[in-house]
């Protein structure tokens, strides 16, 4: 009863969804903001024995997630007044800038035997985000086998599979039956991973050539041969980055995959409660890099930080603004006569701006769920050109309509009708065009699609509504 | 070795990475164009053997992604040629557009029969789609039990725990041991889920009181009792909204969650696998959303109903737009004067708007994560009013410069870097404040802000400027 790493979510002798004397959790699962201002409440009493209490029941999950709701200076305070048991379960779960800022204030030793009672891939997500200084001292500070498990883990890039994975894994021999492998996972017991999903089967090289589902294995007989029991698995290369792992995992529905090396040998696994962390950090990317935000920034980022994050892309915007506003002053003639143009140019590019955003945020996601591929791309495009055309055969009568009413000139409602079905043209165009080519050209589609989208649709606006008034009103 | 329904990807005796004739998918596990190109040949040719020899390798999500490749007439033709066993196993993959259009062709024997085949939840799932005279056939021809259980199914609100759960599940008495409960999954093994994860023990009532993950019992030896091994559960509410669920399981890591009913009975389970669909469901709801984009549009909409679901937000955002232009001609006889205004002003509010969606992603994002709530709500608005302010002081001086500069006049550089400071606090104030407000008022933060916030820039941004103009310049 007192273990607390596994799938459930509190200590036995305490759920902490009704703790006694607080309530952390809303009917949400999320933390209530009545618990946060209670700890923030302790921390600025310096009160460390309440802090305690309110804090021991917690689920590191939910530990993780209070230090998201703090400040610096109270997330120094938790800190210490954390057991350490909890705080290196935490550790794993922390935002990367949050997890930075906290591992410069716990002592290295302290750290080294926290780490120990981590699997492998959650210690060396930790050890990762440590200063080379400090890394250097907390690794020479652990056991060597757990140090070299560490940096063999170090060893694969960043985001790839063999970078993610845990090191245990539960392999078996192709000539054991059923009872083989429950004798062994009992005897064995302390050498497997705390929890696992599936058998790997392997030949005599530690190749997998297949797997069991355990809930499988459980329902045979003992003396089914694995042989019998097993199916193919698809098997992850360490060198895969985490996104093609995700899609794996997604489309296949798998619970876990095994890891091999460039020779093909069983190195670790893979997990789906990995992937979903993966997959909330490629969402939470796509959404950021559409918008043209650094997607290094979280909660704990400072302004300074953000800023710089923000401000490139914003200035990237000047420029296209820049180039927007001179197509506007080589039409300053014709809105010198006619003043009601600039009044009006606003409208044509920002519907094409907006119908430019939706065929972008839909083609960006199709790429992202692979939906999109060269097989359908051209008909992809066609049927945005289509959806331009309709919506501008919808609006535009009921815009030149009103702006000949206004102006009492329809000649100007007629050419704000035209300008605005050619730019949902040209919105069309490059809201598809755009994600599409920088897929093609191994780029992340979502960068900066948005400011170029935004800034086409601008431009040729104001160039065709203004071009267009210039031929036919002057 | 037939069994294809598993966690794993291919049937045993044909792995389709490597199927001799054709290579179907890519390193990447998607489908290649030129595999997508091969059945569509086939299909122009009506060449049947042909398509079979190439399907029936296939994953069921593989038939299903294939399916969004093709036109409707090719999804005809490839839906006659699929084994009944795999259309059966695709028909829960599909999007749901696809879906509904593959069941109006299939005969209602042959989907009743082909719904026996599957878990409750995936039946379910199918039968929700079809159209009340076809539901009712279907229905009618399938065995008592199985209708009960979808019927059951149908009972919950859709996108509830109670509509996604699966109704197999593998329980156990508080009293028995892992030998016992060991014994019982041998004998009962036809009535358990396909695969589970845990065992959830339960009062005499049938409510949980503990669950122990299958890894965990297949290490003890078989004379422990479950109650020494058990740790406690995330119960999930039949009445749960799915997105909710998601954040549960992402947050604790779970791999199973047992539903129970109102009384705390134990009805079903929800697995991980489930999850990753709903997070990415809810992912995409996102990014659309934002966009002005329904959520119901999908590879297989026909332009029309894409039409439909843009044209009210670009209808809304040419009301906005008006609103706009009715600000500028306000100023009409000031832009009069000094056409440079006209140039000037779509800059101010392209800078506006780019950084109110910027702010607006990040703070759709916390609130989708659960990272912002009250406790932290201020402190985030003045963080976003800060970064406003110092991406206004670095972005201001140089507009004003070089619009200084081009004018010949300082006074209306000074202007224009006045404006943008201003409207770009603004564009803080509504990035944040929007999805806030929506949150509060239990709308989705993601509806609408977008055009919401670049409307409120627009608007803030031409009378800034404009107003700003009238009373320095003039």
């Amino acid at each position: 009863m007192t273990n607390t790493d596994s799938v459930f979510s509190a200590p036995a002798d305490n759920p902490e969804i009704e703790t006694e004397d607080h309530v952390a959790l809303g009917e949400d699962y999320a933390l209530t903001a009545s618990f946060v201002e209670k700890v923030v409440d302790a921390a600025d009493d310096g009160d460390g024995m309440r802090l305690r209490g309110l804090l021991e029941d917690l689920h590191p999950a939910d530990v993780a997630d209070l230090m998201g709701f703090l400040t610096a200076e109270h997330r120094t305070v938790v800190v210490q007044w954390l057991p350490p048991d909890l705080l290196a379960e935490t550790l794993p779960e922390l935002d990367d800038g949050i997890r930075e800022e906290v591992l410069e204030r716990v002592p290295h030793l302290t750290l080294a035997e926290a780490l120990q009672e981590l699997e492998s891939d959650d210690a060396a997500a930790v050890v990762e985000d440590l200063e080379d200084d400090q890394r250097e001292r907390v690794l020479a500070a652990m056991p060597e086998t757990d140090r070299a498990a560490i940096e063999s883990s170090l060893g694969y890039e960043e985001d790839s599979a063999g970078r993610l994975m845990q090191r245990e894994v539960m392999a078996a021999p192709l000539f054991w039956n059923v009872g083989d492998t429950i004798d062994h996972v009992r005897s064995q017991g302390e050498d497997l991973p705390e929890l696992f999903f599936d058998i790997y089967v392997v030949d005599p090289m530690n190749k997998p050539v297949g797997g069991v589902a355990i809930s499988r294995l459980l329902r045979s007989p003992r003396t089914t041969p694995l042989s019998e029991l097993m199916e193919p698995v698809n098997e992850i290369s360490v060198t895969q980055d985490q996104e093609e792992v995700a899609y794996v995992f997604e489309k296949y529905n798998l619970i876990s995959a095994p890891v091999v090396d460039a020779s093909g040998r069983l190195v670790g696994q893979l997990t789906v409660d990995d992937v979903v962390h993966i997959i909330q950090e490629e969402n939470r990317e796509d959404i950021l890099r559409l918008a043209g935000v650094s997607e290094e920034e979280d909660r704990s980022s400072g302004v300074i930080d953000i800023v710089r994050g923000r401000v490139p892309w914003l200035g990237v915007n000047l420029f296209t603004a820049v180039l927007g506003a001179a197509v506007i002053a080589l039409f300053e003639g014709t809105i010198q006569q006619i003043v009601a143009l600039a009044v009006l140019m606003p409208i044509v590019s920002a519907i094409g701006g907006n119908a430019g955003t939706q065929g972008l945020a839909v083609t960006v996601r199709a790429l992202a769920t692979r939906e999109l591929n060269a097989s359908n791309a051209m008909r992809t495009f066609w049927r945005e050109l289509m959806v331009g055309l309709l919506n501008g055969l919808v609006l535009a009568p009921l815009t030149g309509l009103a702006a000949g009413l206004w102006s009492q000139d329809w000649r100007l409602g007629a050419v704000i009708g035209a300008a605005m079905i050619l730019n949902l043209l040209v919105a069309a165009t490059v809201g598809v065009l755009t994600p599409l080519t920088l897929s093609r050209l191994k780029f992340d589609p979502a960068v900066s699609s948005s400011v170029f989208v935004t800034a086409t649709t601008d431009f040729f606006g104001f160039l065709i509504f203004l071009g267009l008034a210039t031929m036919v009103l002057l």
